[in-house]
């Protein structure tokens, strides 16, 4: 009897937005399970977190070390597979490092480390010892982002020439950060966050999205972050230009303080034979553009849509699915991942693709960058 | 510790549609675990699902009945308690009945049955058992749909006028079902599906939709459904001109062969203050109409959308969710109802709703009702 | 030297609505000039709208009589080629008999006339002067309802099955004809507008947009009209199910009272082949959907789009056209017309089309089987 | 007896676009007539459009300078009140330079010269002669565009922190100047359109349109221009990035190579207290964004859409007003301006506003600044 993999959480406890997302994409496909977690920084949150999530008891941690300790300790046929971590920014290496040490495959959020240094340090770890890591840009999950990365491709638009992809929110347009509203808190506080904020959160995910649709990286940037809100601390706008590797120009912008905007990211390519567009908040539609012929509208779920969106589907046409599905699609690869390596199979990595933590250290190295041209004279900053 | 809902499932095997569906919606809390499964009219077929799905072997059995015999030997601590009915039309009604007369809750796909009758029936020994039954007209598990039935509720709209409610899909307009395509064949043939076929289908959810929303009834209609596809028994499309209950007049419509609509739900309500509209392939956003005032777009997940929308989100504005989380929230309120049921504690049956035999019967009673008003040269059939 | 083709004008006096709309379509293209007009009930307000135009004082009249005596006497180098009737349903018919008899070409607002005799009546004058009689259902003036029309006629998404044509409009929800809104009051008014409301008034628009692009006539109907706002004496919203010549089936309705919807004319016609989609608030896209392909925008002004597409707009792709660019279209087509009949030369017809009293006498046919049919038990009513 | 304005145009002959638009434009209020003009370089060419346009012979000049010299010896009941000039860029400077210095006012197309010292010597003449010169910067003529900066003006979105303001068109993704189509080769041709190509052409229509909205003034800018299409001599894409007067920061960028965009201007403004945008493909819609309300749209001919909107629409909501209606708001206004100065009477350059000199100097410094800032290794360039 084959069985479903099992999964260890550290973070996400009540109240917590991120964790739950990443257990409802952990639960939606049935591969996986939920059999233990350190949910928060208080015994006594954890306990109450994993008793609504109905764990046992004695598979609910104090703090991710127990968890590790104990879990590394029983048998084989019980143990968690993985660890899924989804705590603040600083606080994903030391678990990823513990975990990775002790055996365990490792799922995290983004962005992956707190530092740079902190990222390749575990990316030297996961060299080691060979597991698998996973991190959660989720929106590489959508299907209509896969399509498009094969869109490109297979060049069907052609030689890239330009990039407009940006991130638009208003959450942090007032400081709510002094209400006690936790996701703000952390997050523009630079001893938590890490060196960006709006750049850190949402400005890695544009970036990306577009190296992974485009296939092309940054090679220079000029970036101008601004903190808006009076009395924060980290950048809660960011606007960026951009040279890629190809000769083509990009525009990246992302944002914080974009009243009325909820969560807009949107990625707009051009070629030189076409064009393509995607917007998050309507993820199903994809727009191929043309010289001379009509807009299309690619819908997924639809036979016209190929290999990756349908592999990543789990509905016909006309049944939206969305952000949870998306993430979703990350966990099941993940899973996939990890069967393959339990059963001795092979493993489609290329369709079944996921982030990693040479992703991670790209974020990390984009963060470094827009920050270190922001505060510099001269127009471009190198990005390798 | 507290525990998972248990569900078993008849139907869904492998290459079926919505019950996969079923499965995803069940899971993605975190309240339901599928603990068994009678998934397919051949052993082999429904073994090999069952092992796909990581079920043990002596929980997938070869049929319902088995399942239901089996299941009601377990202890209390390993047996299901509710079961889900995933099969075609004519397949709900034996099913549900065995399972409500051994003792379970059951959880049933729409239409509710095959007749009519069949539908009474099954109310009746509801009512004997006292067990709870749900249906999955899923669309109204949309927090946005719930939004909009809590602001007619509050009369903010008025008293309502018009109603303009739609169902254009496309997948049938061509003969698909002489191609083997499964999803199709039962659902044109008049013994699997029943005396009607698009608007038994989908004309369905457009009428439960309907009167979810507006709490009016439809006291008569005139129906005029066609067959376009040659060869075609049942019909592929209809229009149905409706009086509601307070003198309001309603345009009801459902096509299989509207070419290019994949799924495209619709609902338009007029009040003498103010008008809804949704949509459900952009199902996060309902239009709020008013007459000296801009149209307002209400987006799921901000704090201006009240309580049961709130209760049936999961995540904040911005990060869409669909089908399947809509889907789920009717899982996930029949869990809360059965475990309040187990715990005896009290179930808020008005905000975690989710439709029952009633609508069922209802939709039985709709199809019945344009069937004979189609075939008649009488301007108004009544449906009471 | 060629010369502009000159206009007269019987209402649309400061105030009005429509007279303005006719009188930026006939200027627009530089084909018409405004020459004289009579152009309301009083003297004085004819006067201060003529001179509010920069018309000399001589060509201002104090009633149509009055401005058809004079001009017929004036010589052929200055007297105008043809009236523009902008008046109320009731006052079309005689000026414009009138003008016929005298030798002058007419254009008429819609819907024709107060009543289907005098419809009759215009065409049989028509017929007897060989005069050119232009009608404004300016809706057929859009470059995309051309390229529908032509895509249809190509046959290019098959045998028409279905369709459905709308126009929601939310202006009289409220009893605004009391307020003394002169636009409100003449169409409220049977004495004035005639037999039906909202069905005279934007129901024809409706139904001479359909069977313009499909070249289907309706042959069977059955309507259900209402009066919502209590107080009035005419229809203000009405659903009609309609079957058309080919064995198509089609839903049209139109409504006054749906709030929040402005002028929301939308028409979708399914083939069985493919599909198509105009909707009038946004008049530059065309979409085409298809079986097994993506949904296309067509676009005005783009290369694809065809000949009678091109030939009605006036500007390059992405330069939205509007409301009176389609209006404008019916007056250069008839100035065309005009100018081919003085000039002795060929005149396109089919490409440079435009209503005529054969429609006219169309929409009060549908009017009075609107009005017989929604009065009526019996299912369907002949409209032949 | 009040008359018409008379115009006068240089250039658009037969085949030329914005000629087209400017007469339309000019005409369709029924405020203006064109009495003659110097159509084209070739008096043939110049012959035949101005008979196409029924003008009489003797009104059909060679060239400008046989336009204004024997205009301004026609008596003055029969003489131009003002010359419009809708040649390429190098062309505007001696027309409009003599059409003032012989007394005519001048409407002229935009960028409203060659370089900028032609600007401002324009601007002297303009001053020193008191005529009145307008400048097509027509996108600010679109009613929607007045109602968003009269809320800005207002304070309803608060303190102005970011804009978005973007430009991208397709139409130069391939080196269509090569095919001799004409609207192509000057605009690409740095000896007739200037220094700059995309950023000249439509970039200055962004810089406008945002400084019109906001008030706001740039005062620094970083460019990167480029040029993708092989062979073309001037840019066709330009990202550029701002810094407001008040601190704001703004991301300007137009393009000529985004396959698939056909005219897509857009901007969007985001102040502390709430947002905007506006869309230019869709014009008769302005969103309003907050904090903790619902977006609404606000749609051009409501009742609260605001005074200067108002003024400036012909139509009630829902019909849709375009490009052209537009355009002619800002000659419209114009005319105003002239009969305010031939009448003596009080003329509101505030409610009638239309752009000047002034502005025509701004998007000379613009071109100049952001060339100069594309060749530049600093990241910012001042733009005073």
């Amino acid at each position: 009897m084959s069985r479903k993999i099992r999964m260890g959480m550290v973070g996400g406890g009540v109240g917590a937005f991120i964790g739950g997302v990443h257990r409802c994409a952990a639960l939606i496909d049935g591969e996986i399970e939920l059999v233990c977690g350190a949910f928060s920084s208080t015994t006594e949150k954890s306990k109450e977190s994993g008793q609504s999530l109905h764990l046992p008891d004695d598979r609910i941690y104090a703090n991710f070390e127990e968890m590790i300790n104990r879990e590394k300790n029983l048998p084989e046929s019980k143990r968690i597979d993985f660890v899924s971590i989804v705590t603040p920014n600083h606080m994903h290496y030391a678990p990823a490092k513990m975990a990775l040490e002790n055996g365990f495959h490792v799922m995290c959020d983004k962005p992956v480390a707190f530092t740079l240094n902190e990222a390749k340090s575990l990316a030297s770890i996961v060299k080691q010892t060979g597991l698998i890591f996973g991190l959660t840009h989720n929106y590489t999950g959508y299907p209509m982002v896969k399509e498009a990365r094969r869109r490109v491709k297979e060049g069907l638009i052609g030689k890239i020439r330009k990039v407009v992809v940006e991130y638009p929110q208003a959450w942090l347009s007032e400081r709510i950060e002094e209400t006690g509203y936790k996701q703000a808190t952390w997050r523009t506080d630079p001893s938590k966050s890490g060196k960006a904020g709006c750049m850190g959160d949402i400005g890695t995910h544009a970036e990306n999205l577009m190296e992974y649709i485009t296939g092309l990286k940054i090679v220079e940037l000029c970036a101008d972050l601004t903190t808006f809100v009076p009395g924060r601390e980290l950048d809660d706008d960011g606007n960026v230009l951009c040279k890629l590797e190809n000769g083509a120009k990009a525009i990246l912008f992302a944002s914080q303080i974009s009243v009325g905007d909820e969560n807009n990211l949107r990625i707009r390519i051009y070629g030189d034979k076409g064009g393509l567009e995607w917007y998050q908040p309507e993820p199903n539609t994809l727009y191929l553009k043309w010289l001379d012929r009509p807009t299309e509208l690619f819908r997924s779920g639809n036979s016209y849509v190929g290999g990756a969106a349908a592999a990543h589907s789990r509905l016909p046409f006309g049944h939206p699915e969305g952000f949870i599905e998306a993430f979703a699609n990350l966990y099941r690869n993940y899973a996939f991942a990890i069967r393959a390596r339990i059963d001795g199979t092979a493993f489609d990595a290329e369709l079944y693709d996921f982030p990693t933590i040479e992703d991670g250290i790209r974020g990390m190295e984009f963060i470094d960058a827009v920050v270190a041209s922001s505060a510099s004279d001269k127009k471009w900053t190198k990005f390798n």
